[in-house]
């Protein structure tokens, strides 16, 4: 079943490659168009979802992100309409010149060809992958949790309907309709047509998909963030700017996990920074030493793993360290080079944490929550890389394509 | 084993990371006179593997391969040398801007951290690679051909030594001193430690990577590559480019496989093309219309496999098309996506060659064998990726890079 996907989405591909955008952008105004026109049936499909979710006892906050109703489907197409009204990085020539022996040689940006995105139960993924796929030129297989194959379903519909008025080969979005979770696998397989896999889960899909593909993976979104109060920290804006890191919204990537203070304001900081965001409802795990600064209800001694947990919740870890280095050391030790900050008023340490410290995104005086494409001006976002190749950090329409070498000569041959 | 090598070299990373142009630069003339000043010790190592694959019955291209002598070693230097001479890609400054509310975001590009290089019986590699990285910033563990064992450790005495006089850590070239097959598949999983793994070597090679390996890969270097001779050719000019892309380097990816020619020169073209090449030891495999057009005894009827065979020898395919759509389709069908070309002196078809074919290297009017980092201005090449993900083509020093995101705030949290 699914070699037969892949390979009508290769073929796919090809013609989509060589669209133009304002073909492209006229069909996602229409995919946009089609999800309104197709509401109840979306939102009947959707229910369906959510009952057997429900049923089948899935959390409240799953519930939640399965749920759709006629504004978050609203949304959901305004933010196709954004897409439409993004640059469209296909083509553009970059690296372009005459080498001395007369051969002309540019790149020129090209789609990636076949994505697969393998995601969980949120049905505005599936038309969010579906838009910046097809702006960026690819086509797109798409495997969502089965808790919301109805959803998918009635979704891929009426994208699907959106692409036949356009023109343009419905096989450029397609979605693997089965529950069965070896699919999953199989797509893993599909060297032949796919060119990236993306996935978009928790640590455990991300680390499978990394041990199993034969396809590359780009894999992230598990994020250790870190700040460093230093010694010549804006104390009042530091207990604002890890509010925000750790309150705005604990349950992403870039929310803080791990609050290092200097050893010459945690006596200070320390208590403020817990009578903060206590009200909030956020709990400590300090080690000993801060624990010895703290006496606070929500204060617990940090646990041997604490600091190599993600805690997509509102826990914070907090460390006294002796300065910089010990910052960096620590960061070093467990971070997942996703995103980490200092908060200081001394260039120099500013400094060498930009340079020494290698995160995906290293922040100096700022909450680690703008790591995001749409706050990073990417206007939209794919994913985040935490790894190292082809693209790190937020991702979007740019990093969903790749170049080719175009070299014109005047009947040259090798020396 | 492995696993402390992948531990040394992250850690060894990470001070290689901080290290000037300078400094780094220094480093490398240092391994290139320590190369020179164990002449002796190399080459007798050297001798005894000559000696070894003998025994065991290597073929002659691979002992020739292997061996090193006197004047060899010294163009082995001189390119480390020439890697000095390249521009740091590290450091440098891209895509720098404040957004509207302030922020001030950049990326710079950093090294990729550890690479892990799996290569054959070629122990100039050992030096190319090891140059390569250290200038780009990187660790890297070399896992070299067992044939080429004794070699390997005496270049990487010389290696390490000149690191050692430079001050940087050792653990910044290792070399896997073992010839267990095994090791290859434990390299492919140290996802902990490693960023990239870079085969060099054959296809089996490149899929054995690409299915097992929990680190990205990057597979390249098969090359089945076409030139399409259009209607207006200049047909002289096509005899000189084909010669030069089929027997200049037979053996090489970017050599040619299959000449592709439009039926309305067919009948001029092919016995030309046949009678300028066979006398250089070409032979040819041509579909039935092409055999029907030549009489010569070095054409043979092309078998069903024979579009899909990267030939790295002096073989030939040739097959007659209807025109330029005919040569793209054969080419989307058999080519692996290295290099192709089109020969033609029709503006519209050229333009619609490059804008169509999807290849690493696209071609006008010029051979495929240009496709070299040297050749195309890299100043070097570690690998010719023709995977679509993070680098195209040719790979050399920035290819080795990556980048992270800075942001610089005024105490800003996201709203």
């Amino acid at each position: 079943m699914l070699n037969e996907i892949g390979k009508k989405a290769k073929h796919a591909a090809r013609t989509l490659a060589r669209l133009t955008t304002a073909q492209k952008n006229a069909a996602i105004h229409l995919m946009a168009d089609a999800l309104i026109a197709d509401q109840n049936a979306i939102l009947t499909a959707n229910a369906q979802d959510v009952e057997a979710g429900k049923a089948n006892g899935l959390s409240a906050s799953m519930v939640d992100r399965l749920m759709l109703n006629e504004s978050r489907l609203a949304g959901i197409a305004d933010n196709l309409r954004q897409v439409a009204n993004l640059p469209d990085p296909v083509g553009e020539i970059f690296e372009e010149g005459t080498l001395p022996n007369g051969l002309h040689v540019r790149k020129q940006r090209v789609p990636l060809g076949v994505l697969g995105v393998i995601y969980e139960a949120r049905p505005n993924v599936t038309v969010d992958v579906a838009g910046l796929a097809l702006k960026s030129g690819n086509a797109v297989i798409l495997r969502g949790g089965s808790e919301t194959l109805h959803s998918n379903r009635a979704l891929i519909a009426a994208l699907q309907r959106a692409l036949t008025q356009s023109e343009i080969p419905n096989d450029v979005i397609q979605f693997i309709d089965s529950p069965d979770r070896a699919l999953v696998l199989d797509l893993l397989h599909l060297k032949n047509y796919v060119d990236m896999i993306i996935p978009r889960g928790g640590a455990g899909l991300h680390e499978f998909c990394r041990e199993n593909s034969h396809v590359p993976v780009i894999t992230g979104g598990i994020g250790i963030c870190h700040l460093f109060v230093d010694e010549t920290a804006d104390l009042d804006a530091a207990l604002k700017i890890i509010h925000n890191a750790k309150t705005q919204r604990p349950s992403v990537c870039n929310a803080l996990d791990t609050a290092l203070v200097h050893r010459a304001v945690a006596q200070e900081f320390l208590p403020r920074l817990v009578n903060h965001l206590a009200p909030a409802g956020v709990t400590f795990r300090a080690e000993s030493v801060a624990a010895s600064m703290l006496s606070h209800e929500s204060v617990l001694p940090a646990g041997e793993k604490d600091f190599d947990t993600e805690w997509l919740s509102l826990v914070l870890g907090l460390k006294v360290v002796d300065g910089l280095d010990d910052a960096m050391e620590h960061i070093f030790a467990h971070s997942t080079a996703h995103s980490d900050g200092i908060l200081t008023r001394t260039d120099e340490h500013a400094q060498r944490f930009v340079a020494e410290v290698d995160s995906a995104a290293v922040y100096v005086n700022a909450s680690t929550r703008f790591t995001d494409g749409t706050e990073l001006g990417l206007g939209a976002e794919v994913a985040i890389s935490t790894q190292r190749l082809h693209a790190r950090g937020p991702m979007a329409l740019r990093e969903l394509t790749t170049y080719k070498w175009i070299i014109i000569g005047q009947n040259h041959v090798r020396k």
